[in-house]
């Protein structure tokens, strides 16, 4: 098995991202391509020992940057580590591509090189998100941020596929994110969804979830669109931020400190752990030929070691193809498919 | 001072709803105007003693339901308790309008029966959010479901003048909700509506914001639609009350409890009552010409009372002419008052 790792995308590229593939090839027994520039990667192999590791440099000399416009720069940085890297993949010569970068970039690499599924729009970025009574799915959390009716009917699709087929949920749950429980709450574009989702076959749509009751397990698939998803879980990350904040204050402040204080440090590390990308492995861009998955931007070795891991899982899960299968058999008549792609 | 209070809303109604009335007229010396049923007031207040609390019944048989469609409701149901109070502001009869009924509902009749302010296109739900600095204010938190570019430009010029004024920050920044901090981050309405802040006269207009950062305190004001704006809310309520959960099970299950336990449920409360309406007094209907509080649909007694008191200090600041006056400030000449309108 081999993956091939974009080396310059993420804030803390390159160094932490070479870190991360030598912790993961040491402890997966895996290879990973490292793609990008070959002298940078020389240096930061040299640091490490890395005997029988099976880390081949494949070459890039470009990078896409965050700042650049997605699809201008995959089409014109054709030597850039994302591009080669995805190339790797399509070729067949590596069987995942992971990257911390420019996620725009990846999804416009994605779709340029991969190609998107039969019949699918949009891809969607999906995450497991902790409830009280485990996990539930959530996409799309920020690959698209204007989307249209149709493409959060596929996402339903796809995100109950991936709870039935890789997470093993038997008969997975799916709602849309709406702004109220009760029927008729939404903006257009909800309201617009909610009535091809409950038209679609082979998905137990079950109407809206509040963003409230996420965390309650109410739901074994949220969908929504790439800007409420990302505005989601980015604001609950800021809020185990405050309450570490918070918590930090009262134990600094207060008389009792040691035991109370170890508890509640360690019980809200987990929490944040729990919640943290590099715990899950990254963001899974699902509805694409090949398998990609997206870090955290911000990802450090261990992240990367998690997103590694997480591919190889999802490698051997066959991801893709179940994926594929389980889409073709909602959408295989022509009168579905008319209506998915409408 | 006389505040008009919607007896019938809210999943508490009536009961919650009247003894929040009762402790509020004990505890900051209002008259509370219990708009509703007779019957079911006399009832509710023959429970507790109310020897020389000022607290008229005004009759109203309607009710709008949660269920209602809000818009219709207010017109059929003209003998409503929502109705019915919003008349009395409207007469002069009463100083503010409090409700824990049908945001919806609430907003149709605030805008039928208020009016809006002048040169306001539409009112905003407004919230003081809890940040590691303090407070920042966030609207709309679920007034509109989809908005345009010019009202989340106006949103952004009534929350500065609401911080302004009202909280008495000096040079409060104003910053949009988006999906990554960068510059051209965002989804369509957010780049429109981004541009016209840019041109904004009296507004300290910053750019983006991540959900992630908001909790920081990188912004006094937080402008959002009210589908967002909604997700924002709820979510970091979920994630509160996931942690209370998560580290519930670490309390019962690991060996030490009594110290570390009591002073993480301590902690916890602590922080659960920051993020919760009934400490903050409910939400400000901003953009009305006459005060409207809502309160969350859940609230107790308690969050009731604490929504009377939080009218009480917006009479007593003059919140309407207060923004009326700022909101022409910035827009008082005819070529502003096209770019706000266009």
């Amino acid at each position: 098995m081999n993956i091939a790792l974009d080396v310059m995308g993420g804030d803390n590229a390159p160094r932490e991202i070479v870190t991360g593939a030598i912790l993961a090839a040491r402890q997966y027994d895996v290879t990973v391509s490292l793609v990008g520039r070959p002298d940078v990667i020389d240096r930061e192999l040299a640091r490490h020992p890395t005997h029988r590791l099976n880390l081949p440099i494949v070459p890039a000399y470009e990078v896409i940057e965050m700042s650049d416009k997605p699809v201008k720069a995959v089409r014109t940085k054709k030597n850039s580590s994302m591009v080669v890297a995805c190339q790797l993949v399509k070729e067949g010569k590596a069987d995942a591509f992971v990257t911390a970068g420019n996620t725009g970039g990846a999804l416009a690499a994605g779709i340029l090189h991969f190609g998107r599924m039969q019949s699918i729009l949009r891809p969607a970025l999906i995450v497991p998100f902790p409830t009280l009574r485990g996990f539930c799915l959530i996409l799309d959390v920020g690959a698209n941020t204007d989307v249209k009716p149709e493409q959060l009917q596929q996402f339903g699709v796809m995100g109950s596929v991936y709870s039935r087929r890789i997470m093993g949920v038997r008969n997975p749950s799916v709602r849309i994110l709406s702004n109220g429980e009760e029927e008729g709450k939404g903006n257009q574009l909800v309201l617009e969804a909610t009535s091809l989702l409950e038209q679609t076959p082979g998905i137990r749509f079950m109407g809206n979830i509040e963003a409230r009751d996420v965390t309650s397990g109410m739901a074994d698939v949220v969908v929504t669109d790439g800007f409420t998803g990302n505005v989601f879980m980015k604001g609950a990350e800021g809020i185990v931020k405050l309450l570490q904040g918070v918590l930090l204050d009262e134990i600094t402040a207060g008389p009792i400190s040691s035991i109370g204080g170890l508890l509640v440090r360690s019980a809200l590390r987990r929490m944040a752990r729990r919640l943290d990308d590099s715990e899950f492995g990254g963001a899974v861009l699902l509805g694409l030929s090949n398998l990609m998955v997206v870090g955290h931007g911000r990802s450090n070795a261990n992240a990367i070691r998690h997103t590694i891991r997480n591919a190889k899982q999802l490698i051997d899960s066959r991801l893709v193809e179940e994926i594929q299968s389980g889409v073709s058999e909602v959408i295989d008549s022509p009168d579905e498919v008319v209506a998915l792609q409408r």
